[in-house]
């Protein structure tokens, strides 16, 4: 299971019953929140979103529309007994923010808050099942894009073969990590023959809040899944550019060049009540593209 | 018109569709905010109070089932291009809270923001028409409490006895204000005769959050309203008193002996779904009461 959940998708500020930017990512057992606008513990609420599954948080930027939310969810997780430690990644400020509050308001947590800045592009979580890296993205004000990826799958055994050519068990693990058998008389069984190739690895990118930038392309090449801000239709472009955001068409040409499976766009200005033109228009350019709306899920595959 | 519209009930973090904290107080063309927990703004789009109408803000204390969506309002006042000057009374760390998050998102905000640190008891406005108290409440951290009274209403002209005594208009507004009307030789007629009582001023107090307290008896007395929290039902009374909050029967224990018209209780704990039996309990005590419900408005009269 390798899913994203939308809890908001309006950009600035809440309208038409549209939330700010929160999105929680579902790895098997593991649940990520990126960004955390103001309402996002109420939309966890109203789509049965236990707070307690979170354990990795990560904020793209200070602008209020992707952090407000995020004070208020951390003391309720502390008023709910939470023990397990909580990561979370954000810009640097971010931490005297969420001090200063706890501070005034005397709020002691019962867990361990770790805090990491973002400060350089690159890997900044590696466990064993997955890994989450950062990237920058253009914006007024210091930005950042995470991937999240599956770790390379190991090859199934193919237990007939296995069989067939009487491969010891002690062998099966390094199989499992593609090498080669060799025989006791010294011939080569490739390891295609022995195993069969498991799911490809997926992964799932989220840019933030961006100008259009080329320099993305490479960034998010080849993954599964693309979120990619639109807050304004294509006439708008120059408005996009001049407040550091992107157009339906320019999302989907990002999506298009990097090679990506499925793009997902959000974070729509209040400008627009209805938000159907913004797909018919990404379409035009990258066909396989849906809308972000608040409490649909969308498998990565 | 004088009323006041519950935006939020719950204590400590939203649960059930409660939302933290959150009234506003409509006295004719004005609009006061008291208290702004997370998800107010959200709120108020749903219950169709406009943003551009309030332009002072009460906020009780700085936990933040109080304030946490104060930031996010601001913010958004500022984007939808208010002009007009905000007044803002909280406790003094609220400022440097709001300059940081302000200075980190780069915003600038289109209107004034004018900062009033409560620091003593007593009027804090004094506007024509109305005036705001605040009062100290015992709670776990600085908190405090606000009246808002309508000013007394000048008395109105009885039209037969003005002309039956002849005054001359130019006399008016002095009867309005309660004198009596000489006579050019020197008798004296009376204004009860003259004029009539208008309604009585009325007034609104918000208790905030607060430990079981009798010096709030003097404080609240004779009100027409009175916003007293239940955090608890009357069996954890040890628990309320502990934690700095209020039982039902305190509550309504309060608004007995302050004389006060009505009462109306909230911020209940999120140990509880169901909310009938706090009005139940309030009312074994004092009968005028009501539950405060998110969305509801409540004449003050």
């Amino acid at each position: 299971m390798f899913s994203v959940t939308i809890l908001g998708n309006n950009s600035a500020l809440p309208a038409y019953g549209r939330f700010p930017t929160a999105q929680v990512v579902t790895l098997n057992e593991q649940a990520f929140l990126i960004d955390c606008g103001e309402g996002t513990q109420i939309q966890m609420s109203k789509y049965k979103i236990r707070r307690s599954k979170i354990n990795h948080i990560f904020i793209s930027h200070l602008h209020g529309d992707h952090y407000f939310g995020l004070v208020g969810l951390i003391t309720s997780m502390g008023l709910l007994g939470r023990e397990n430690d909580l990561h979370l990644y954000a810009p640097a400020p971010l931490k005297q923010i969420l001090d200063l509050q706890f501070t005034v308001a005397d709020t002691r947590l019962p867990f361990t808050l770790n805090f990491h800045a973002l400060e350089n592009e690159g890997l900044i979580v590696d466990d064993k099942k997955f890994t989450v890296e950062c990237f920058k993205t253009q914006h007024r004000i210091e930005c950042w894009g995470f991937i999240i990826r599956e770790k390379k799958q190991p090859r199934k055994i193919n237990k007939e073969k296995i069989k067939e050519y009487t491969i010891p068990s002690a062998y099966y693990e390094r199989l499992k990590n593609g090498d080669d058998y060799e025989t006791k008389d010294g011939n080569i069984i490739k390891n295609e023959i022995l195993t069969i190739a498991n799911t490809p690895a997926r992964s799932y990118a989220f840019c933030a809040d961006t100008i259009y930038d080329e320099s993305l392309i490479d960034k998010v090449a080849n993954v599964s899944l693309l979120y990619h801000e639109t807050t304004y239709l294509k006439d708008l472009e120059d408005r996009a550019t001049d407040r550091f955001h992107s157009t339906t068409i320019q999302a989907a040409s990002i999506a298009k060049n990097a090679n990506v499976s499925k793009l997902l766009i959000g974070h729509f200005s209040s400008k627009y009540e209805q938000l159907d033109i913004f797909e018919q228009e990404a379409k035009e350019v990258f066909f396989n593209t849906q809308l972000a709306i608040d409490g649909v899920t969308f498998l990565i595959k």
